[in-house]
């Protein structure tokens, strides 16, 4: 008779869209995305110790999946995530996500986590973490066009990170727009809805354009927008999906994430590749300069880029360590004879199978 | 006071490593195999429906960390898998993967399922099908170099297809030749037990290249193999790993998966760009011929590619529907307002949440 000793304990961490809201809840919202912007300048800190490449973009009609990897020394990680705008319309949503973070030692994975929630949350710690560095001191009035499921945490992060006390709201959709002054009803802010993007840009110091359509829309025309402010343009994150007019992405000075990946995806498409642009990890180590002046308009091109979904993956991770709520998750295989998998394959229903623990 | 209703069911398909085991209990593990050479042969067929690219590699010191996804009209599918040949050293498994079956028109994931398992499972359903394409007629001894996780799957799956009857093992670890012996004792072969490489191959059919380490090996030499017979390589398949002699590649009338994927990764590395290969869908397609002659030496270079992944899942997601073994994941947000990720962010303990089915 054979004798097959195998580890069954769940041995990933997993983190499910419960699991979320409860680190939410006990850690605070605005709080979690204070902590992860210093994960986020940490990781941007050293970007020369990651292992950086354009994320897999695989497209079809309705939308796109992609999967955005990245790794250093210690940890690899790497995000799925979809782009399917008329999601909505079937009560499903545009954007959804997942991500993976392993052990680069074993190849093993370490724990798999929701990251629809997590998304929205390090895209916004990631908008105020830019926005430290370009926008002009003392702004007060955050101009939202968009107010979709990632509008309420731009707010909140802005306005934790920047100091914003005055929203003005605008979204093609006035549901939206109704659902998202709600939300943030209770935030202490002073806040105008809009009928038009001409309206809502009125006294901006910052303005974020997070809007969903996958077309080269122009959400804001460069005539629309004077010198001295700060775009925080998110919403055109893929081939043929932009929102700035290009004059106006002439006329600012344009920041971004990693250059192979924001030439394909963020609104500089429109540019000639040579166009000028500053990697942000060069300003948030200091060897560049972020704003220079009162007048400068710049412009944040972000596209979203794999090294802050590691972040939020190790910020995650170490809360996780440190006590927040999670499950475990029999995902790998762990025979106790690493070379008998087959034994393992074959161990169901066998009395003698040994259970043992991690 | 605001309402927040979410569906909180779990809402995806989830196969851990036990539910992999019960479904192998369930449907036997050479009925699973030969049910996946159909899947394999169907979708090898189809080979021009799918979106290919060669799979993502982060490599390290210790190892490598794998992205291989693939998609066609109406799945996306892609493998995580790392390789880290000095795992066994610490109790760990070498190869160890999950993989994710989603639906193109929305971008959700329909299925997390475990893989270190089922990527043993479609490598030998693989190693089969080509080998009824390229394998002599009558092929009933087949000789095993490597006795790691893979071997036993290798030889049952070779059986079951091919009809072999006499098995042949040799290890450079006698402990890996006697596990694999005693896990085939029951399978109704005729096993015998080599001490060198050389004496393995003797009057084998077939010869099938299983071993693990990542350097440029000689596993075969060109003398030691006569014409007429079929190599399955499928140890070789990272960059500085190989197993087969240059010459033997020569001589040999050599079948691929993927050409991009395979000039970097398989054995054929070490010959020129331009060697003649074919790529096996078009021999499974009937486009070109396999074996054409009892004297010819064939040798598929196998890598592993995506599109086997992309089968396996496909075939593990339709037995889930006919009622296979499985759990539900809550791995995606799903707010009632697909735009109100921020209330369902903000649900914890809220007594009015409301719970609602799929």
């Amino acid at each position: 008779m054979k004798t097959v000793s195998i580890k069954k304990s769940p041995n990933i961490a997993f983190v499910s869209v419960s699991d979320m809201i409860a680190i939410l809840d006990q850690v605070g919202t605005v709080e979690f995305m204070l902590g992860l912007v210093e994960y986020l300048e940490e990781d941007f800190a050293r970007w020369e110790t990651f292992d950086k490449s354009p994320r897999f973009a695989s497209h079809s009609e309705e939308g796109v999946i992609e999967l955005m990897p990245t790794g250093e020394k210690q940890y690899f990680g790497f995000k799925y995530v979809n782009g399917h705008p008329k999601n909505t319309r079937v009560g499903l949503q545009t954007v959804t996500a997942f991500g993976v973070l392993s052990d680069v030692a074993t190849g093993y994975p370490l724990l798999l986590s929701e990251m629809t929630i997590l998304t929205a949350l390090r895209t916004a710690a990631t908008s105020a973490m830019m926005a430290k560095y370009l926008a002009p001191k003392g702004s007060t009035t955050l101009s939202m066009i968009g107010c979709g499921a990632q509008s309420e945490f731009q707010v909140l992060a802005m306005s934790a990170v920047i100091g914003i006390t005055k929203v003005r709201l605008y979204d093609v959709d006035p549901d939206a727009v109704a659902k998202c002054a709600e939300n943030l009803s209770d935030k202490g802010l002073e806040i105008t809805l809009c009928s038009s993007a001409e309206e809502v840009v009125l006294g901006a110091d910052i303005i974020t354009t997070c809007t969903a359509d996958k077309r080269n829309a122009t959400v804001l025309t460069d005539a629309m927008v004077p010198q001295g402010i700060h775009i925080n343009a998110i919403g055109g994150d893929c081939p043929g999906k932009t929102e700035l007019d290009a004059q106006l992405l002439m006329r600012g000075d344009v920041f971004i994430e990693y250059e192979p990946q924001t030439r394909i995806e963020g609104d500089i498409q429109q540019l000639d590749a040579s166009s000028p642009v500053t990697e942000m990890y060069h300003v948030i180590r200091g060897d560049k300069p972020g704003r220079t002046s009162p007048e400068q308009l710049t412009i944040f091109d972000g596209v979203g880029f794999a090294v802050e979904d590691f972040s939020a993956l190790r910020y995650v991770y170490n809360l996780l360590n440190d006590g927040s709520p999670h499950k475990k998750l029999e995902l790998i295989a762990s025979p106790q004879n690493p070379r008998n998998l087959y034994g393992l394959s074959q161990s169901a229903g066998h009395s003698e199978r040994k259970v043992v623990g991690l």
